[in-house]
């Protein structure tokens, strides 16, 4: 018989609650705050976000039920299977085991839309007919509108990173055909936009950019509220099912991992791979965590630990985490949803708290190890995930110098089906790296100065 | 609890063995023949196809076992989850049962692979180092490409119907990253193409005109065999593991269908979930089978029961099928993967034998039935699945009118998310139908006068 593969889990199996890493770290996490220093409130955010979500933004609850008719949306594509990705260990002749945990499978091809069918409905449940927000590659984008036409009644509207939006035009038609409206960023949609075009026509847009558009959207009418696919509390909540059904899967198989990898751009698919191991972690478990980010946008690697503005206006509240300053516009490379920033304050702390790591990876040897995940495993990855497969294939070449066992766990965060022209460059040799000069690494950062530390 | 949506299985209850409907016709199927009417042998056909997959071709075995190493491609994706419908329900507000097996998980998003990981396979084993084939909307060529970079070592050249090749220019991606080369058709690489293009140099291709080139290409080295995606009997064989899957979650859940509907082009993935379901009728099940073409390419409706060439070119032998005739040229409707001018042999024979029935349905109606799907389940049906959506609703409508209850099964054979500009030409409003006129379709089939009838 041919050997397993996958480990599969019934819908009953799909987690009953949310895992909450916020109630388990040493330190309390510094609180957002305005611009003077001072700790905003949950009245604070009302204005762009539901207050049932701001209640979760600021829990420090454990563990958070998971509402039924969320749990009906999740079944469309979890529990989500887990890999063993024998014919790349193969191909790497490493005796290390990999595993990978399929995100996918979902409709909108990423972990996404774990957080997007929550946030959409929790927003229904308070009233809220609209939602505006930003997206990178537009995984974040596709996942919003899906989740929109999910719930219902819901209009959904995207501003999209122009050079993503560029790259990527099956993206927009995808957030159509579930009803939803996607326009470039900047656009001469709002004041924000038009003032960055006139200053810059040829900007290839920023998330800190997209993120100013969707919140101005999101004050011209009562009934709207603004969404993020990433960096909020709420947001990584969301994800921890990935994990929690990742312990569950490794538990069935009777194997755990030595390391874990997720790739962090705002932190979201990390974190989901991630939060539940390192519960496991502070209860003793022997497991090393790594975030892997761009080399072209290093904030866990590079960046200081600040308050910073979520989005280039500052229309956002202060949030505590390695950022490369809200003004900071990523080069052009493909991995479109790891250009943020910043990094999302939980993680942030978790890596401040010496709970994971962190690396950084350029983009040739990312597509390197994207190809030959295709071409032994079959699926295609989004440029997102080249980077958790860059630093796994890392891993399993120091196993093999080593000549030690190794279980690793790897995110695999979403396909790359929508993403091909990455794929074209790097095949047609014309894909280049990007690391930040440390010139423009202190520029970029200069518009911090002057905020509060936390 | 929200309610169960899917019934997953584990690699274990994948089918081990193919089911062979040749074996249980009341008459024997018609063999193919040469242009004089003589039936040709096995030997005919060795030049482009291995004699592994020839055997399998001519066999009236019920039950061909699967390899091992196949079964060890096939767990990659399968077994497939069957989804109960129950947002679409209740969207129709039909009392009918609607179930959905979801053959969009595999690697190249369609139920190609079953074929294509068995082809290459049998190909490698008897020592063949490069495959060659067309592909109308992609979907069997990626797949091809996916098969030839997992069993390694093995060489792939794809024809691609022009039309479609410029609607979908990420196909060609896709099939370069698993390391496949791609060409529109008719190409200036071929004889038969630099013909074509002569004569009409705007021709949107057609799936005749791309098999000719493949097969000139196969014809060119002695390790270089031809596969096709649909219509013989051995790619029928290779896709019965759907239906076999079904049968097997239709069980778990108490449930069975009394109607099973496929969208049918060549016929692959209508067969793959209909034959196992043919099988059960011919034992005494109550069953309606039914298999939805395009208004535009209507084989099954429309078509006569000919002995006709496979190609335009005449390259292939002659078979028994309903056929336009090999020099059709559809129209460029967006379900590229259903503009084949013939229909599978063995499903023409359960037409004739009356196993099953067939209805045809214009694209405005399949792409307001797939957007309705992709709104409620989630899922992006590929424009070619549409079919079998719009058949659905039509029956689930007809369930509401005649207030009865009924149990659909449907087979959902692939997702579009490298389909999307049919999505953008239908919300746009720009798409239209092509209900082929009486005259033209006699005149599609003057090509076929002369030849032998079955």
């Amino acid at each position: 018989m041919s050997e397993q593969i996958k480990v599969v889990l019934t819908e009953d199996e799909l987690p009953k609650q949310w895992y909450n890493l916020a109630a388990d770290f040493a330190h309390p996490m510094p609180p957002p705050v305005d611009i003077s220093g001072k700790p905003i409130g949950p009245e604070a955010l009302a204005r762009i976000f539901p207050m049932n979500l701001i209640e979760q933004e600021v829990s420090t609850e454990r563990w958070i039920d998971i509402p039924d008719e969320i749990m009906g949306y999740l079944k469309i594509w979890r529990p989500t299977p887990l890999y063993r990705a024998r014919r790349l260990e193969k191909a790497l002749g490493t005796p290390a085991k990999i595993y990978y945990k399929n995100e996918g499978v979902s409709p909108a091809g990423s972990h996404k839309p774990n957080t997007a069918v929550a946030q959409a409905w929790y927003n229904k449940q308070f009233g809220i007919k609209k939602l505006t927000t930003e997206t990178g590659a537009g995984q974040w984008g596709s996942a919003l509108a899906f989740a929109c036409s999910l719930v219902g009644g819901m209009e959904c509207k995207v501003f999209m990173v122009r050079i993503s939006f560029d790259q990527k035009p099956f993206r927009k038609m995808m957030m159509r055909t579930w009803g939803g409206d996607c326009v470039a960023s900047p656009s001469m949609e709002t004041e924000v936009g038009r003032r960055i075009l006139a200053e810059d026509p040829n900007t290839p847009g920023s998330l800190g950019i997209a993120i100013s558009e969707a919140i101005e959207e999101c004050l011209r009418r009562d009934d709207t509220r603004y969404t993020l696919g990433s960096v909020l509390n709420h947001v990584m909540l969301h994800q921890t099912v990935i994990g929690q059904e990742a312990q569950n899967q490794m538990k069935k198989i009777g194997d755990y991992p030595d390391v874990v990898i997720g790739c962090a751009g705002g932190g979201s698919n990390f974190a989901g791979i991630a939060f539940p191991f390192i519960n496991d972690r502070m209860h003793g478990a022997d497991i090393r965590i790594i975030a892997t980010e761009p080399q072209a946008c290093p904030t866990l690697t590079r960046a200081e630990y600040r308050y910073d503005a979520g989005d280039v206006a500052m229309m956002t509240p202060l949030l505590p985490m390695h950022s490369l300053g809200h003004t900071f516009v990523a080069p052009p490379l493909h991995a479109g949803g790891l250009r943020y920033h910043g990094m999302a304050p939980m993680v942030s702390h978790a890596m401040n708290e010496g709970h994971i790591e962190a690396s950084s990876i350029g983009q040739t040897e990312c597509y390197e190890a994207a190809v030959l995940f295709a071409r032994t495993e079959g699926f295609i990855p989004a440029p997102e995930t080249s980077h958790a497969i860059a630093q796994t294939i890392r891993e399993a070449k120091r196993a093999t110098e080593e000549g030690k066992e190794k279980t690793i766990l790897m995110n695999w965060s979403g396909h790359g089906l929508m993403d091909l022209k990455g794929y074209e460059a790097y095949l047609d040799g014309h894909l280049q790296d990007y690391p930040l000069p440390d010139e423009l690494l202190q520029k970029s950062q200069v518009c911090m100065e002057g905020l509060p530390r936390p």
